[in-house]
Order: structure tokens, then sequence, then C-alpha cells
């Protein structure tokens, strides 16, 4: 199997842990992606570990739309091949204690800023899908690729015990749906879409995987993804993982 | 199979559309509840068909509380047996026209209405569960009813070509993982937690089954509900309904 080949891909919340793990990855490639858009919600803040950052709040539906209008600019005619939904916060609340604002915050950050991305990039996206060679959906042509969680997972209620984060859960089963209204809608396009568990990686949000690990991993499930794929749930191994 | 034989039930929506169906099968039953809980966003509003309505509007914490304690007043120390979550609302976006603003009204009342409602009244829930025989959970010790909708079925992306509704099938599908979070986390407590599909019924939000119909195949579903069945998402005629 060839290694991933994009020529261009946009990853938000890549200011650290897993999404910043992405574009360190794309940037050592043998064959590095030529633009690689590193989409964060503050490029000069406190947290940012890497200063090539975009800004791209995607919580927030004005700056999302100004960044694909800038990141249009860039790539002209070409388009974007992969836009990867990695931003994405978690509240540590149970059930007794969850409350309306952090549901609402969870799931504009977790669920409504992918719809908004998707819907924003499409135009990008296409252009993409339009010039590439041939008709089978991959992430070399179009596609987006959101970050879920195992904790999603309604069939699995995977760590219930440890951590119930009823808004986080929920927001993610809310994405996997969207994913799979987005493969629905978007495969005319020509554009890929899928969600991906990265595994229980080592940032601010949890053991035991490295991030290296986890990133390798999902590059290598990305390269291989054709049309069987557009509206799965993986995981970072390429497994499927239940609704 | 005995008919479904509770003390008292509170339904959301009530004064239209399946909430209304439901109050009237309850007060037309052989053996009705003692208490009908008919909660209304508006009670005495111009859409109120019927009206013995309890102000409730289930996308406002403080009026969940106030219902809560005014329902808690009337039943004193024998508790509610069953808490229906009907109310909910449906925006006719596509995948292109979804807003952020859709996106979070829907999910506050189909999604954190019914968790706000479940922590609301599960002080009173606990308290029938205790008080009745047995400990084999059933609508008519303690359960938590939360109307989801077969647009919710990730697996299934049933209707699609017909309506796309992102935020009505992602709030639908997180209200499910809701249903999952309760079932696991009030289970102790004695409570059984169901999402439950009405079939498509003729009321403002859609064709083929009547409400009548819909209605009596729930309340037998219901009837028949024990410890198996807890964290499930069934349809009104009992079929399970996939994620
Ligand atoms: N780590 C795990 O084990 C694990 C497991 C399952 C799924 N995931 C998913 O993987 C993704 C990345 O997780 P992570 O572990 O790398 O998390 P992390 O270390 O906490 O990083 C989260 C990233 O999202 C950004 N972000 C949060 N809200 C944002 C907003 N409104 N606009 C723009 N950016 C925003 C953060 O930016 P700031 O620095 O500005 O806050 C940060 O860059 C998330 O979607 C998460 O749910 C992680
Ligand atoms: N009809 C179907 O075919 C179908 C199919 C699948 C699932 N469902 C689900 O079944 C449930 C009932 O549907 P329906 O067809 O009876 O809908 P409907 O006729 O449109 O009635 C909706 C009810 O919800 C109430 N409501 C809406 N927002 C509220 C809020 N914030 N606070 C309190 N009450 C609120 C409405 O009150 P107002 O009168 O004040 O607006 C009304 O009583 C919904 O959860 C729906 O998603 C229906």
């Amino acid at each position: 199997m060839a290694g991933l080949q994009v020529c261009s891909v946009l990853v938000t919340g890549a200011n650290r842990g897993i999404g910043l793990g992405l574009v360190r990855h794309f940037l050592e490639m043998l064959n590095p992606p030529g633009w690689v858009f590193a989409a964060c919600r503050d490029p000069k803040g406190q947290r940012a570990q890497v200063r090539l950052g975009w800004d791209a709040v995607v919580s927030d539906p004005s700056s999302i739309k100004a960044a694909a209008a800038r990141v249009g600019e860039h790539l002209g005619d070409s388009g974007l091949n992969l836009l990867i939904n990695n931003a994405g916060i978690v509240k540590l609340n149970s059930l007794d204690t969850e409350t309306l604002e952090d549901m609402t915050q969870v799931y504009t950050t977790n669920t409504v800023g992918p719809l908004l991305l998707g819907q924003a990039f499409l135009p990008l996206l296409k252009k993409a899908a339009q010039g590439s060679q041939g008709s089978v959906l991959s992430c070399s042509k179009a596609a987006i690729i959101n970050m879920s969680s195992h904790g999603g997972s309604i069939t699995s209620s995977f760590g219930w015990d440890q951590l119930q984060v009823i808004s986080y859960r929920c927001s993610k089963a809310a994405l996997n749906m969207l994913t799979k209204c987005q493969s629905l809608g978007y495969r005319q396009h020509g554009v890929l879409c899928v969600a991906l568990h990265p595994g229980w990686v080592q940032t601010d949000m949890g053991p035991p995987v490295t991030v290296d690990a986890s990133v390798g991993g999902m590059l290598k499930v990305l390269s291989s993804l054709s049309e069987k794929d557009t509206g799965t749930f993986l995981d970072w191994e390429g497994k499927v993982v239940p609704w």
C-alpha cells in the first residue's frame, strides 16, 4: 500500500495534542503535502506549540468562513484534498452534574463545528475532487475526516465507569450521525467522509497510546480508505467501531 | 400480558400531536393512572388542544425545576412512575442550509431537555421505584421514555432522500446516546430507560400511521418492558431499531 499522498490538508485544533501530531507527521513525510494548513483557535496563544497557525475558531461561523476564504486564495484552482476536523473539547461532568451550558458548548465545538467546516470548505473539496484522476473516493482526491471517539459509540458505551462525560458522548454520537449525513450528501461531489477514533491518546485528554503511534496509525488508515469506507466509523488501527 | 398500570405519568409536549394522544389514551384506560401530568410549553396557548396543562418549557432549566417541584408537591410520598420526554422540534434544513442557530435550538429541545427532565424528576422516580414491589425494572415501577426517531438511527439513515434534517437527526442520535447513558446511570435507582420511535405519525411532523395507532402500539410496548429492555431503542411495534 502506498503511503498517503495529498496535495493539501487542513487540520483544526492543530496547536497541540493529536492535531499537532498530525501536522508534524504530514511535514515529515517523504512526499509531504504542498500545503499543510494548521488551523488554531489562537495561533499566537500560550498553548500554541507550533507557530505556523491559521486562525480558525470552529465554534464561530464567521471565523470559519474567513479561514475558508483565505485558504481558497492560497490554493487557487487546485482545491483542498483533505479536511481533518480534529478540534474538540471535553467537560468532566457526570449524569448528575451535566448542564445546559456545557451540553451546548461541547456540541457547538465537537458537532456543529465540523458541520460548518464541511459547508465552508465544500467548494474547495469539490474543486480538488474534480481536478483529480479517476472516480473512486479517496483521501488523495477529497475527504472529510471527523475526529470522533469510542466514547461516542452508543453500542459499546466505552469507559462508562471511569468517565460519564454525557455532553462529550452525546456530541460524538451526533458527530457520527453528521459523518453519515455528510457521506450521503457529499458522495455526489466525490468527497469521502469518515469518523475516526484516534485511540486513547496521551494528550491533555488522556492515556495510553502515544500521539505518535495514534497519528501514524491513522495516517495509514487514511491512505487505505476508498469507496466502501465512506460513512463508516473506524479506529486508528482501521477496525470498525459500532455506532 | 396485562395492560400498562401506572399510578402517575408525566408527558411533555402534551398539548398536541403524539403527546396529546398519549394523555388521551392514559385518561381513557380502564385503570387510568391516578395522576396524568400533561406538561405544555404554553398551557393556555393558541395551539393547546387540551386545557389541563402544566407549564414546562423543556428548553428552559428553571421551568423544568419549577415543574418538578410542583409535581412533587402533588404526588407527596408516592413519587412518579413514568416520565415521557415527548416534546420535540424539527427544522427542515438540508446539509447545505443547516445553521448553528438551528443546530443549537433543536439540540436544546430534543436532547438537553430530556437530560434536564431526567435530572429534575430523578428524586420522584427514585421514590416511585423504592415504593414499588419487586426488583425487576418496568414502566409500572419507574421509567424514562425518550421519544426518539428512526431518523436518528445512524445505521439506517431512514428517509434521507426525502428529508435531510441534519439538526434533527443529530439531536436524535445524541438523544439515543443520552438514553443509553441514563440506562447505565439510573439502573441502580431502579429506573428503566428506553428510546422509542413512534412510527411516522400524522401530526404536524408527518404521515402515515395515525396518532391513535402509534400511541396504542407504544403503550402496549411500554407495558411489556422489563430488565432486558433498558438502554434499548424500540419502535411503536416493539421492534429493535439499530443505533
Ligand atoms: N486524546 C484522546 O485519547 C482522544 C480519544 C478520543 C477522541 N479524541 C478526539 O481527538 C481530537 C483531538 O483530541 P486531543 O486529545 O488532541 O485534545 P487536546 O490535546 O485537548 O487538543 C484539543 C485541540 O482542540 C482545539 N480546540 C478546542 N476548542 C476549539 C475551538 N472552539 N476552536 C478551535 N480549536 C479548538 C484546542 O485548541 P486550544 O489549544 O486553543 O484549546 C486544541 O488544539 C478531539 O476531537 C478529541 O475529542 C481524543
Ligand atoms: N410525528 C412523527 O411522525 C414522529 C416521528 C418520529 C419521531 N417523532 C417524535 O415524537 C415527538 C412528538 O412528535 P409530534 O409529531 O407529536 O410533534 P408535534 O405535533 O410537532 O408536537 C410537538 C410537541 O412538542 C412541544 N414542544 C416543542 N418545543 C417545546 C419546548 N421547548 N418546551 C416544551 N414543549 C415543546 C410542542 O409544543 P407547542 O405546541 O408549544 O409547540 C408540541 O406539544 C417528538 O419528539 C418527535 O421528534 C415524531
